[in-house]
């Protein structure tokens, strides 16, 4: 086998980021007193369910393996797995060289009306982790250490671009996917994260976004880029085929939705009532979910299935995350209804059918964010906080806020596609497609 | 394919509760001062292990469906796992709207010598989990957000009728079952937890019933009514297959006793030195039960076999339930070993094998859950509080307790299958049994 | 079939282990002030963590069974998966009845310069885990029940003998097996740990060997022993297979990785910044070395390949065992990167590849933990705490342990193996090894 340059520059940007981190010398960050509390001010408890949420949003990034991998077809399981699973290693590495810097790095942004508004993060803040330490930080989580912060905001960063792998699954090349899930977490995941989350961050500050633990920082970035990717690589030659592992699909649900319960009441960032609230909304919309999905099913004639149970409880999960410490457990039994019903509706859409999404990435994470974003802006409880609690205001800008993140991540999205493109071809040759990507890409296959 | 009347109301209730839900108003809500301290009394760290053993519990279920799922026949794969999982969905939303106040409401019951003693929860005390708020309840679980305790116990409500699935397995009717199992919620789970478990509950408060994580509740409800389903429903036409897939139960065990980490310690309520021997009976108890099945099963003439193996960590796992926070490792060590040879016979003998119980749910967990509750009542620590303790009065009443247990839950859900039988026929047509139920029932296969 | 000898002696070993422990009586054991703490020092939170982390070593074990039965040929797959999981059952036994007394109890050992150093703890110090209650250990565990920290340990005695497995599969008694890994944790595992964990052990003491999370005791141990195993067994007749599942192996490393957390977070023994660094190096290391093995795999002319990077990420989770808690974030990623490239030349040894080592166990454990112990003691902080912090002291001490490791695992390992084989012939007959295991030694197979 013939080694390509782009193999050798892969290994070589591998071993300077592994080798060049020694040279930051953490033993010299003295961390600033304005920003970080002392260390008695850390909560035990706080830490203790924390480190369990921040493995359990690991798990969740195998369990979307086999989510997706159960549902293409027999010669692309183990490839599509893999693009998953990836990205625990990618990813990670990204977040520690520059993305968490990137994204909750000293603000860098704007000026409108002589406020500061946050774009993204100075990547000079924490590269190499430097300057991320046991201190907890005063505004971001103040009763955990920072470090821990960042690990937990990792595994977000990490399952982010996994999710969009299913639009463009059976037919991408493997390592030009390595390239742009690289390239997505610059330049789309890192600032719209730090424009949501960082309290400086135009969306947090300026437009009001209420986003709990990422409806959009996640999932409409996520169902964005998948709808360009979908766009750009364009439609398999035999798109259908029959999905190959059901058991997988139940099992990765399974362990999504035992991973989402870190990803949801984590983001309370405490062991709190507010984290067991998130707890319950996540699991209840999730339920409501499921069935809605499989009852509408088969009264629109399709039958019931234990694909659709499982595609319904991811929808279920996906719309619950936004508003999941916001809303009461009745309104997250609405939430998973009525998003389960407009995701399937656009999932048996003639007209998105065109787009040769594989695995209905953007009918389900897009869409389900949309929706989660607009019921947190309904629903959210608190004084002036959605429209149902008076706040007319706040469901206007997140109605513009939506908009604009649409438009950034669509965009954003199409644009790396096409510089990836002319960098490593995206889509992998007819023959290789035809003998699936498991042997094409990996040599490897199902016995 | 027409869509019967059937489905059309299953949609409709889903719909009800989902739109009739917003109609509580959470926020009208006034907590009783009466039943609830206030929020300094929430200890952080029991809020975190119970958000980690909720989660837990969760995962039990998809445990249990790759535990069963892997073995059925070929052709029932994808229909014995949906059957486990699809509970997460129906009980949850079940236990939501009324499920929770049936169980944990304000007792309703007889008096006897001038004392009340609940038979069940009154459904108007947290219709739609209203009232079920952030503060901790005086008596039921005074540490953590009674949401907290309202959601650690659906899981549990959850997973009990998902493991009645396996005796009826191969030939139930997809629509029936899930009918059976919302009357079985409300008719036979809900007052069982209520006398068991409320602090005002019949076979608490009267008999004295000692049963730490739901020997009775989950297991000997789900075993007698497992019982009764193999003898509604009738014997399958084809029984004879072999187990279709081994790592799949392999799998399911692992998942099972992985979770029941939360079932049995999350069950203290507190992360305290109970939580922690309550874990290591767990274990032992199953180490010993694995090893003992094995082993028993090859003096008796079997082979010495990975299903073996797991059956009899399950087993253990049942038995050691009710007992696991009263009962010494040494003791567990013996519980485990005692349960999985009784258990062990009961699967082997005769009698049994004439009922086509599939997957030997009653000798399982019906016979390990009676074992449990024996064993507790002869082991638990405490001043006169099991027979080796001074407490034979305990003793009796245990026992008495268990007989009044058992038909209740045997009669009673003898009389739920007939009644969804009357409604929708629980057996499907001998062409779909032969055809298996992935596809008559979700025409879905395995590849 | 007729019952073996044998098989009666298994049997009644662990009904005489059952029984006998009813008859130590937990009731009677006073702990000794000296070396308890009161209950009031148990802080709740290093509870809930610690709790939550047992509960993840413990499904590594189902990991592993996933990550090698995925790897081995068609007819093996269950019973090496099997090989893995009854340790859950035979170790937990063996670290109840006399295998925590022997790892951490009352010392017993040498005497140097007036001084004395452990080598094995005293059986009779806590066997049946009498003795081991609810207050918390001065030295070992000063926060937590002692019991817990029992516990915890148990899981990692559990691992050990599992991750032997892979290196004489396909060709090992099941029942042999079985003896060997209960001499191996006696004779080996319980006086490794001794030495290395006990305030009192002799390379602890007297070496001052660092291994947060166990470099040594687990994986230099396993690694030797499947070394020694694979000597002593001898060559397979077919050794030529393609991985049965690749997915089983991702499923497995996913949960193995989830499961570390547990492993190396946990060992803080506390919820604490040491935990969350612990963490944080744990999975970048691994995110570094998977990504370390794909690519240097690619730029030796072989393809980049699901289970590369499955085995790229279990050396990195190896590598960083003992050093987790002691090294930087951008250590971790160095540390991670080196291993792969060492672990990988290994895998690839011709010199190597004439023993027949099933699975890689020595060059991925083995080499991984040496490697982890060198890096450690270059890299650990503090002052005079390695080669980089002014510790040439420390650095040398280190080697010569782990010169000291390797002899004594590789040494004790073939005499057990030997002593092993004298009673019951370790390799299964040729007929029953071209069958396959699963069919000789189960009579189960894959469908």
């Amino acid at each position: 086998m013939k080694v390509g340059l782009k193999w050798i520059i892969s290994f070589s940007v591998i071993a300077i980021v592994a080798i060049g981190g020694l040279f930051w010398n953490p033993a010299a960050d003295i961390p600033d007193t304005r920003e970080f509390l002392s260390e008695d001010k850390i909560v035990g408890a706080d830490v203790a369910w924390i480190l369990a949420a921040a493995g359990l949003v690991l798990l969740m990034t195998p369990g979307l393996s086999f989510f997706y991998g159960g549902m293409v077809g027999r010669k692309n399981v183990i490839s599509t797995m893999l693009q998953s699973f990836i990205a625990l290693g990618v990813i990670s590495m990204v977040w520690v060289v520059v993305g968490f810097s990137l994204s909750f790095g000293e603000s860098i942004g704007i000026t409108i009306a002589g406020k500061h508004y946050g774009i993204i993060g100075n990547p000079l803040s924490y590269p190499f982790f430097s300057g991320v330490g046991n201190l907890p930080h005063k505004l971001m989580a103040p009763t955990i250490p920072f470090i821990l912060f960042a690990l937990f905001q990792m595994k977000f960063a990490v399952i982010t671009p996994a999710i969009i792998t299913g639009s463009f699954a059976e037919r991408v090349r493997f390592i030009s996917y390595l390239l742009f899930i690289v390239l997505f977490s610059i330049f789309i995941y890192t600032p719209l994260c730090h424009m949501v989350w960082h309290p400086e961050g135009l969306l947090n500050k300026y437009f009001g976004v209420k986003d709990f633990a990422g409806g959009t920082v996640v999932h409409m970035s996520a169902g964005f880029a998948a709808l360009a990717g979908a766009l750009v690589v364009g439609n398999r030659k035999n798109p259908h085929h029959e999905p190959s592992n059901i058991p997988y699909v139940l099992l990765g649900t399974g362990m999504l939705w035992f991973g989402w319960f870190g990803f949801n009441a984590g983001s309370a960032l405490s062991a709190s009532a507010s984290a067991a609230t998130a707890f319950g909304t996540t699991t209840i919309a999730s339920a409501s979910a499921m069935m809605t999905w499989i009852f509408f099913d088969r009264i629109n004639g399709r039958s019931v299935s234990a694909l659709g149970a499982c595609i319904g409880a991811v929808v279920g999960l996906v719309a619950i995350t936004p508003g999941c410490g916001f809303v009461s457990i009745q309104e997250s039994l609405f939430i998973g209804f009525i998003t389960a019903i407009v995701s399937n509706l656009m999932v048996n859409w003639k007209v998105l059918k065109k787009v040769d999404d594989t695995l209905d990435v953007f009918a389900c994470h897009g869409v389900g964010g949309i929706m989660g974003m607009i019921l947190t802006a309904i629903f959210a409880h608190g004084e002036k906080a959605s429209l149902l609690h008076g706040g007319i205001d706040v469901f206007l800008h997140h109605m513009a806020a939506l908009v604009l993140v649409s438009i950034f991540t669509f965009l954003g999205s199409l644009i790396l596609y096409k510089l990836t493109d002319s960098m490593i071809t995206l889509r992998v040759s007819e023959e290789s497609e035809n003998k699936g990507l498991d042997l094409s890409q990996h040599e490897e296959c199902l016995q």
